[in-house]
């Protein structure tokens, strides 16, 4: 059994550590380890760092952090099918069961029964990961995996929510997106991509508002305090059909749902503060508020399929696996313009 | 120009006062006059005595109330087609445009230009209305104005939400419903013969729970303290699929997205209290909240067909249109066992 | 290792044979040997003997046959975790591989790599089954193997296409369902659980229309020539929304694509004949003709859902394993009212 | 009143002669006039003097032709509230009752009780056209009726197949368009706006399959006797999600189906030839048949929608309303490219 380099978390409030630890293998007949080629750094990465999700993940210290990889299949269980050695693969973030209700019905994010590696165990920030052959997605050869490694998780949250905001878009309805940053940025690309509607993003940062505009929205509404306002504006005076809130903080929700237009859609991504709205308000305009976890296994399979044409295309600064303080550092400073990705 | 009795809204925090005007007349080409079978009356009647919708509708008194509304044709415009003098027919509670897109996409209820009599405009609460020929639905022979004429508003409500809902019910799902009152009990009606899911129904009412069982429900739940744990103990600990408030206030929203499966539907129909969720809680579970509004004429239609085969049936109390002041204090106080409906 | 009674295709237009064989066991992870409660004999059994299946299937013989099975769970492989040794199971009629994209769309009768016990691996004629975790749906403590077993396959064939056509049925609309044999029994029986339509059962035996009436059809009609002209009669003239067609021969799919309305539903079920209708009447009505293959593991579960409580029911003649011969002497000689089973 | 000029059908297999009608006026209180800006000039008008829909429409001679149009309001019934003289409009082909259950479900073209002006009643072959405040889209400041006019009716319907074949397309289906004239045309930009599917075409033409390439199909073939291996070759051998066949004849309804995957949607567009499947094919592969007839009025809206932006461009070859003989005469002889359009 040979070694590998692999960064944990030893502590909470502590810098993670660089250490050697063996190199995973298959002991499970569905089990596939994968080479890295790319692990994004996330905020959530920040996030168990402080702690946060030490109770709720109840993971044993150390453990190697990572839940965005992608690589090369480098040795797979006895049991696996559908890829072989040395196939270019993105890693699905969970580790499904395959046998429950939500797993036969193509909703496995709702597996009763799944791990989630580098959040509940072993990471992606090492050479090797160890995952299922139920996560693993074969990508086009025009692909990288360190250029896509990050649609594994922000880019299939985004993906989700946008192809299930696009199942009622028709060429007369409007869609706006609230928040033009990493999320927003790949939801804009998706639904462009998939959807006939016309879109409008709302972002506080004019930057932000301008890229959004570049990459495909028909309208960018700067939030300096009358965004509801130009929204309307935009939109007849009647608010849009439908609606995907990437912020989820800062008042987004209450102003969101102005925004709506009677019987509109309310896709809730970014999270913070609390829905609260009166339910007369929610039946006499018949609005809907509706939750988006992250996208299945077939959602990234999609992602996949549009990122292999150039549809979807993510901005990543890359650095080397020993580099990995930087790259933590760079993003608790904003200093990150797109993805961090660390590359072995 | 004959006349006729009318029961009319002379002024806030004052009784109605029978009066006489004159008999409606087609105006438009699609005007239709409904001679009166049946009105039936409604909490949100008392509602606009108290001064509640004077802003809303923007009405100019005096007018004549009622809005659910049940009888013969008497006369029609010289466009209508659909139906005759003499026709039996339930009153679909607005008025609305044709043309609009709503309208032209069966979601009538969003209506640009829709009136509502006896909200906004002349109402039943008394021998004619005049209404239009796109709001009127033939009944079946076997069905009675007077019988039926509380479907044509509360009975829609609770339609529409159960066929909603409804959609993704298999018979592996699970629905709750709370409530067991005026709507609830039409609710379970309806879901007991379009869906075949397991329907389990909370009230604080032990009557109430004992009725809905008795009409289809397969476990009633008395609402004492425990009715979360009771729902999640019926339901293998998961929560409900789907779950339908027909309450709304005292605290069965935060109740009721408890009782809730991840990726379930919470269906909003009562109202009063806020929703108030934190986004984490929607994104994580990732659960719907669906609101509701009264019935499309589509789905008055289809309720008029099961009621048509017994499958809806509604308790009600009838008060002759004299009486309305009898009728409308006999439901102020709680005396009215199913609905009360004024017959001229 | 110990041997068991097997029932076994031995030749082509030659007699089943019974033999001694070894009692299979688990030799993937996610196998699952069921100990067999009930087999039932199918149509598609003599056909195999006919030799009409021998090229199709690949089969090496001898092999035993039988394709509808139900059981105790006697034995698991490694990876097994949805059931234990002496579970109550039904078995899908499929062995799916999980990984491809029908399977991971809750659609494996799609799916790429499947097997199929009975027809071209051993089935379940005889004491114990080998099939997959995947295949395995746990049934209710209320119903045994023996009465169900049926239903993995011609039951499941009716639910699923039941189902499908349930989907756009509301309480005004009629549903068709062309013959009341076996499968259309249990289409009847399902549709009346699962939807609001009015159903009209054609069939050319008046016992098997009673026998539809009797378990819930609306309208009865024996086809004696005058059949289409009938359901037009029944329809207002118009057709009905939806139909079934469970015989798909003998004319069956020109007389019913006469009783369908604009913008219906065909639904294939039955085979045997050629569809051959011109594209200018499929276009000017807007008809759709849509085919039906045996159900998902989703659909037996929902299946097994409705028979524990008794809403789906079906007739069944037992042999014991010995008198197989007697079981396909009867079915073929038309014999069996409902379906036979085998019992070890 | 005044008179105009229109080009009226005045027996069969004779020409079309120009005569001076009244100017129609609105006579029913939802009548719109619209002053034509543009007719399109369709092969069903040959067939029309050819007497093929003389029996079928049971129109009295003579009457005007012309069922694709666009224009300006001129005049308006009592009761029209969507539309204003002078406003520019295209004009739906069917005239529908607005009462029925297919007119109150947005399935407008299935209306019971409709009327086809250029086919059962005057048409747009002349200066101004009689139609319904039912059948008028007001359209976008930047297009012009006569660039527009042929989308009523050849647009609307590859419009309507594409927008029902896209429901089910995902980034990773492909779907197959038989057929790249007039219809096919528009069906591929319509599915480049609203679908990310990959487009595969086939078409006897070069030039044809040329054009489809440039205009965003991803794969293009030309149908030279191995079309069927070469559109499974395209596939990964698995055959299409989807096809939209806009020819229906001289063999491509069998190809077509050779063409499709499992659980395949098969959309008939074109038609003249028989389908003629074995139902062990349908069943076994489970593929859907999928009838189109003409978009409803939604259907144009999207459209129109599609059109402002220049989603959807017609090349049109244009002559004066005088000259009608000449764009018949062209027509026949297969010498316009794009569509012929009468311009008063």
């Amino acid at each position: 059994m040979s070694t590998m380099r692999a960064v944990q978390v030893v502590g909470y409030h502590q810098n993670l550590e660089m250490t050697e630890v063996d190199v995973p293998e298959p002991t499970g007949p569905y089990d596939v380890v994968v080479k890295i080629g790319g692990a994004g750094v996330c905020r959530t990465d920040l996030h168990i760092l402080e702690g946060q999700w030490a109770e709720k993940s109840g993971v044993t210290l150390p453990y190697t952090i990572g839940h965005e990889n992608a690589g090369w299949v480098h040795a797979t269980g006895s049991a696996v099918t559908n890829v072989a050695e040395g196939d270019k693969v993105i890693v699905h973030p969970l580790i499904t069961c395959g046998l429950c209700r939500a797993c036969r019905s193509g909703d496995d994010v709702h597996c009763e029964a799944s791990a989630f590696p580098g959040i509940d165990t072993d990471g992606g920030y090492a050479e090797y990961l160890r995952t299922s052959a139920r996560s693993v997605v074969k990508i086009d050869d025009s692909l990288e995996p360190a250029d896509v490694a990050a649609l594994a998780d922000a880019g299939l949250t985004a993906y989700h929510a946008a192809a299930k905001a696009a199942r009622r878009l028709t060429p007369r309805d409007r869609c706006v997106i609230i928040g033009a940053g990493g999320l927003g940025h790949i939801g804009i690309q998706v639904l462009k991509a998939i959807s006939p509607a016309e879109l409008i993003v709302v972002d506080r940062n004019p930057d932000a508002v301008k890229l959004a505009v570049s990459i495909g929205a028909d309208h960018g509404v700067v939030a300096e305090g009358k965004q509801v306002e130009e929204v309307l504006a935009l939109t007849g005076g009647n608010g849009a059909e439908v609606l995907i809130d990437f912020v989820g903080e800062g008042g987004a929700t209450a102003e969101g749902i102005r925004m709506l237009r009677r019987a509109g859609d309310y896709h809730v991504v970014g999270y913070g503060e609390n829905i609260d709205v009166p339910t007369i308000d929610i039946i006499s305009t018949e609005i809907n508020i509706i939750g988006n976890l992250v996208g299945s296994y077939n959602d990234l399979c999609d992602l996949m399929a549009l990122a292999a044409r150039g549809a979807v295309k993510l901005h990543t600064a890359k650095y080397a696996l020993d580099d990995f303080q930087s790259a933590i550092d760079d993003l608790d400073a904003g200093k990150v313009r797109g993805r961090a990705i660390l590359t072995p």
